[in-house]
């Protein structure tokens, strides 16, 4: 993935953290958050900080647009239109240009719309006499609602599920492949997979792609439209802070928008939604991919928060999210006993998205729930995944290079604790 | 429906408003709500009004629950239960004992899982040999989004939808009827259908019913246990002030639960979420319902939104709603001259919902938009539906008589507006 840059020239093991706070060109980012100093919370890749700027937003959401104007906000508080004009705000977050991208719904959902939809597109662009395209390629490492919700999609469409480690998508795809979905960034080990490549080698031999970029939109680059992705389905609760249980996104490449045949066709995106018509008529563009009545609440919770990124570069978080898993990671060498914790993570950037995960091994890793306890009882929050991974997200806009420090510093008092418990 | 109250013992006519609000057993109730007492809100049948007390407590889920406790909250501030939880809360305003309901979704998301459901389980009950149940039936007049949904579900079960009316759709099931998708009021007419009889009629011929329950949940009794509903799906934002776009929910009756076999089975469904097992294995109950992540600021809100329902009975709604919209057919015969206006909305009690659908004749019809205008102009909203319908929704919660003595007069001083700029 030669557009990421390969920024860490230091040795993170030497330097300090408030050397690298100090040369931090995101730091001002932070004042955005509204985040307790005392604690270091490391768990942005399960659940955003809270954006400053959301609540007195949402308070006059509620009081002035819903309980003055009620009905009128539809119209002149542009509620209509939200789920279009927020995907149009995460549009540069994930590489793709306006008009593409629709708010709402949750993440399960979307990856529903959208693989259904990549197998219906597959199917009609296969000639006569070609075999069937009866398949649909799963990531095998894939968070579980989309493995579920493949499985649904291909059981509905007259297809059937076939696991493969993402990162041999490519050659994996055949004759007979429909679809494949394929998660971005690992949510266990914090792996990031080809984007490029995949999406190639899918489109090679005939079949459409579906990526599933929850642990990476907002947490690096992500080239939706340069890599030729056919849809994304990315929640925005994580890296994008949008409030828990926020509204997941949908991308729906532009030139196939017209050929976009949601199996959830709503009112909202019929074509003339008023006329109230018997006949489903699909909407042009983004709006193809609503369904009912868009969650006005939330999704608004959602449009603030995006605010924090105005003016920040999705290269500067990549460089600083590089840096701060460096160093974490060599600060945990350097705190935590040998032979306790593996990296998960890989170590080379270019397969690395913006989480450590960490193995407890040996004895400690019927431990490790309690080594996160412990952890959270030091004022430092990441979490916990069966069986004995701990996992540390670590968030460009609000992580310090001293939250590294002192999360690694904990880590290794919490490991000496739960063994002298022993 | 017998068990529909006959109130209405005084010629609404001759009885003045202020009389009426003082017997008001319901009036208390207003002071519940953020209303502009200079304005006369009509439109709760579209988007209820705000409880007083939503604004502190969403504004305590964002800064303390989000900002503060972080991914704490899923377990300690109790939103991983939001969806079951605020389901039994809504559960005892629609008839059903507790965990039968979990809210989530859109009602568009929510009727294609009952939909399909309902397809499956008609079709696994159908002995061999006897017909395939081909057909899925649908209220000829329904909101469009349950048609357009149904006949995704439709093409994705190998069924054929087929458009009956509402009235008709007991004698209309027969052999080949998998499932029955009803609304329980018409959103255009107001009319209420017989959910009794129309249950039993798809129950005789072998298939499944699904009742859209969206305009008459917290506006009349519903009665999905004691009926033998087999499925229901509902708004919240309409007479339950759940707010904009606020979550739906979902009805399974009991004893389907073990054979809801849902077409979206996401990872809150599943038996042991945090197992994230590759295989999908369903929850029990209602939580089987689920999908995605539940959006938590939409659902708190109208969890704290449900608290104006505390002590009060249906039956009085009722009561009140009946009283109040009879009152308005009355009072619009005094004030509108005649020959404009005609009530789509049935005269007869035990087909009426909680509404008044006016169709403007003759010249108005074309004018109907504008006399629509004229009245928000006077301070009373309505809304508009083409062509021609001019909808008064009457949430007896809140509205008073009053309201409905002012709404009629300035009716009757609208279309004398709009005629006298011919």
């Amino acid at each position: 993935m030669s557009e990421q840059p390969d920024t860490t020239e230091f040795d993170a093991a030497e330097l300090d953290a408030a050397a690298l706070d100090a040369a931090d060109e995101l730091a001002a980012c932070r004042k955005n958050f509204l985040l307790d100093d005392g604690t270091v919370y490391l768990d942005g890749n399960s659940l955003g900080a809270l954006p400053r700027s959301v609540p007195a937003r949402l308070a006059d959401v509620v009081e002035r647009e819903w309980g003055s104007l009620l009905i009128r906000s539809w119209s002149e508080s542009g509620w209509w239109d939200a789920p279009e004009r927020t995907g149009d705000r995460i549009a540069p977050l994930v590489g793709a240009a306006e008009g593409q991208v629709v708010v709402g719904d949750s993440t399960s959902v979307n990856v529903f719309k959208a693989v259904v939809a990549a197998v219906r597109i597959a199917r009609e662009e296969t000639a006569a006499g070609r075999p069937a395209r009866t398949e649909i390629l799963v990531d095998a490492a894939t968070f579980p609602t989309d493995g579920y919700v493949a499985a649904s999609a291909a059981r509905m469409t007259g297809a059937a599920v076939r696991a493969v480690p993402a990162a041999e998508m490519a050659a994996a795809a055949g004759p007979t492949t429909a679809a494949a979905l394929v998660n971005h960034v690992d949510y266990r080990t914090g792996e990031l997979h080809d984007l490029a490549a995949a999406t190639a080698g899918v489109h090679r031999a005939g079949g459409r792609i579906v990526w599933d970029v929850c642990h990476s939109a907002g947490a690096l680059p992500v080239e939706l439209d340069a890599s030729g992705a056919d849809f994304a389905v990315g929640c925005t609760y994580k890296y994008l802070n949008g409030g828990p249980g926020a509204p997941a996104f949908l991308y729906v490449r532009r030139e196939l928008q017209p050929r976009f045949d949601s199996p959830l066709p709503g009112w909202t995106s019929h074509r003339d939604p008023f006329a109230m018509a018997s006949g489903y008529e699909p909407a042009e563009g983004a709006a193809r991919g609503r369904v009912g009545t868009p969650d006005i609440l939330s999704m608004l919770a959602l449009e603030e928060a995006l605010g924090v990124w105005d003016g920040v570069g999705m290269e500067a978080v990549r460089r600083k999210s590089l840096a701060l898993t460096d160093f974490f990671m060599a600060r945990v060498r350097a705190h935590v006993p040998e032979g306790r914790l593996t990296s998960l993570t890989p170590e080379a950037h270019e397969r690395r998205g913006s989480q450590v995960s960490l193995l407890c091994e040996g004895e400690l890793e019927a431990e490790a729930e309690r080594v996160m306890a412990a952890l959270h009882e030091r004022g430092v929050v990441g979490d916990f995944r069966r069986p004995g991974v701990l996992r540390f997200g670590f968030t460009p806009l609000y992580t310090s290079f001293a939250d590294a420090e002192r999360a690694a510093a904990a880590l290794g008092d919490a490991v000496r604790a739960v063994e002298s418990e022993r």
